[in-house]
């Protein structure tokens, strides 16, 4: 593993993936080395590797691993344990879309193929074109709003839409990351993001593991230090983008709403295929999580039994409190409409 | 105990304290009948006993345990120790400036006593008064705010400022339990509050423990339950109030900017002893608590070793955006300066 954060990776030297195990951070810093589908579809269920751009990595690894280690001399039956693993790989997470997207890519290079051994080396071929696409198109972005970052600044944002959500670099990290390698001072306000905290986990780990400079605040503490002037621009990833909404952790609406109250730039960065321009934030349902996750921390009872919880993991932010939106095809801004347009052309910016 | 809580009480029976232990709490229901200075100061140190007003009963009651407990038939030697066990208190928590002020009020009944016997009696008269003055403060706060709260209302909440922050009833929850004894139908929603979780622990035990409807949620979700219509009002408790802001737990700011946007009330419930008329709110000092509170969970490491934390345990929130103060001497609305005159005066509504 280099010291830039590679979450997920293909080892060709011994045929298998290796991944970060992100249960084990910030305590420990354990590669995973994988050489079986089992071992990691058990990986994504117990989310020892998560984010929508990491996992579309890791499902075309795994269907990669599959057409690798299937022992059936038969074309047929090689497909058919082929299709098996990809189905499993699939229904480990089945809301998550970019993982039966990158899945699908993949099996469907094994099942086009006219022999198992091509199937084997186009599998692996594609795979590793999945994971290095992804990286790309993070360093894309990033390139796109470092602009956006000025020398010295001070940028809040939450939870982890980090290296560690994608294959490498990041998106709202990869900003900040970029701004970095351009020569640019900047410093990280991480809120804790309850309440699986991943922004006192995973936001901090990599920040402090590649020595760029970090703060973590309670989430609550956010519209505080805007007051004093302390943060100079919010900077979120995003789930999901509508016509008229972003998805994305709860949390980041309130940061909007206090943003736009101080008048401070808020900006989201997700790769365009995170746009959904087919519905309209009404038509999403935000998920409710398990009562568990506010009712226990580790060891410690924090809530009275049977208290009600509600436990939303996601919120909506209307795009009118948007500044700009950082895509792979640029820094998309209002009328967001038009924007979207332009940038599926591919001509924004 | 009734059921009605009551966080701390003097038992004339057994001439002891009873208090209830709130770092127990949510898990256990623990009642501590103490009788010696020694083991209070130990409660209060602990956190067993904890809220602003809940140390001033405190720190009075312990002078009258101290009084009843000496054992010096000499009327010098007497007082000398009870002025000990007085020190002993105020230095439990010294910052806490209801402490010291419960601790001296009954102190001076004991110094000015003609006779020990005479020094017990009225040190625990006066304990007992500074009690159900405490109590009656809250109840006449709570009716005042009553009237605020719409049948039917649900109302959001941070932190604790209720029956166990004080000898009994709360402020932000003594108007929520005063709307309710006034037969109106109210939900709240109490917001975790971290790093602490005071609502996680306290707010939702004493909401379920007399059966009004709560729901628990993380800080970050306050807002967006605010845009979807789930929020009527909110109301905090406060720290200290200036001419020109509120200090209550961090995330009291974003509430009332959040409930700004979305122009909901935000409201503040809070006796006249809060008023500090003396300083601006560029005159105070934030207080920083430690790295741990946010790093660790129970058992569980939240965040790497070595990152920075910035444990902020209160905000400003100026007064604009506070649509009225709830006091003892009734609802003060702006313009705040004519409206705390008035109340200092005696002739608030």
């Amino acid at each position: 593993m280099p010291k830039a954060t590679t979450t997920i990776a293909w080892d060709p030297d011994t045929e298998s993936i290796l991944f970060i195990d992100q249960t084990a951070l910030p305590r420990r810093y354990e590669v995973v080395r994988c050489s079986s589908v089992e071992r990691l579809a058990e990986g994504i269920r117990r989310l020892e590797i998560r984010g929508a751009p990491a996992l579309g990595v890791a499902g075309a690894l795994g269907v990669a691993l599959a057409a690798l280690t299937s022992r059936k001399p038969d074309p047929d039956r090689f497909r058919s344990d082929v299709r098996k693993a990809a189905e499993v790989l699939r229904s480990t997470r089945p809301t998550a879309v970019n993982l039966a997207w990158g899945v699908d890519r993949v099996l469907d290079r094994v099942l086009t193929a006219p022999s198992i051994e091509e199937a084997r080396a186009r599998a692996v071929a594609e795979a590793v074109a999945v994971a290095d696409e992804d990286e790309a198109v993070c360093r894309t972005l990033g390139d796109y709003g470092a602009d956006l970052i000025p020398d010295g600044a001070t940028v809040l944002t939450h939870c982890n839409a980090g290296a560690l959500a994608c294959r490498a670099w990041g998106t709202a990290l990869g900003v900040v990351r970029s701004a970095v390698a351009a020569g640019k001072e900047v410093r990280v306000i991480a809120c804790e993001t309850r309440p699986l905290n991943q922004g006192s986990r995973l936001t901090c780990w990599e920040m402090a593991h590649e020595g760029i400079d970090v703060t973590l605040i309670t989430d609550s503490s956010a519209a505080y230090l805007m007051q004093t002037g302390a943060v100079d621009l919010a900077i979120v990833g995003a789930d999901r983008i509508t016509h008229d909404a972003v998805f994305n952790k709860i949390g980041t609406y309130m940061h909007a709403v206090c943003a736009r109250h101080h008048a401070i730039p808020f900006y989201v960065a997700a790769p365009l295929s995170t746009f959904d321009l087919v519905h309209m934030a009404k038509d999403i349902t935000i998920e409710e999580r398990s009562r568990d996750e506010l009712a226990w921390c580790g060891d410690r009872q924090l809530a009275p039994e049977g208290v009600r919880v509600l436990n939303l993991a996601f919120d909506a932010t209307p795009l009118d409190l948007v500044t700009a939106i950082v895509t792979e095809a640029g820094v998309l801004r209002p009328p967001y409409r038009e924007a979207f347009a332009s940038a599926r052309r591919g001509d924004a910016r």
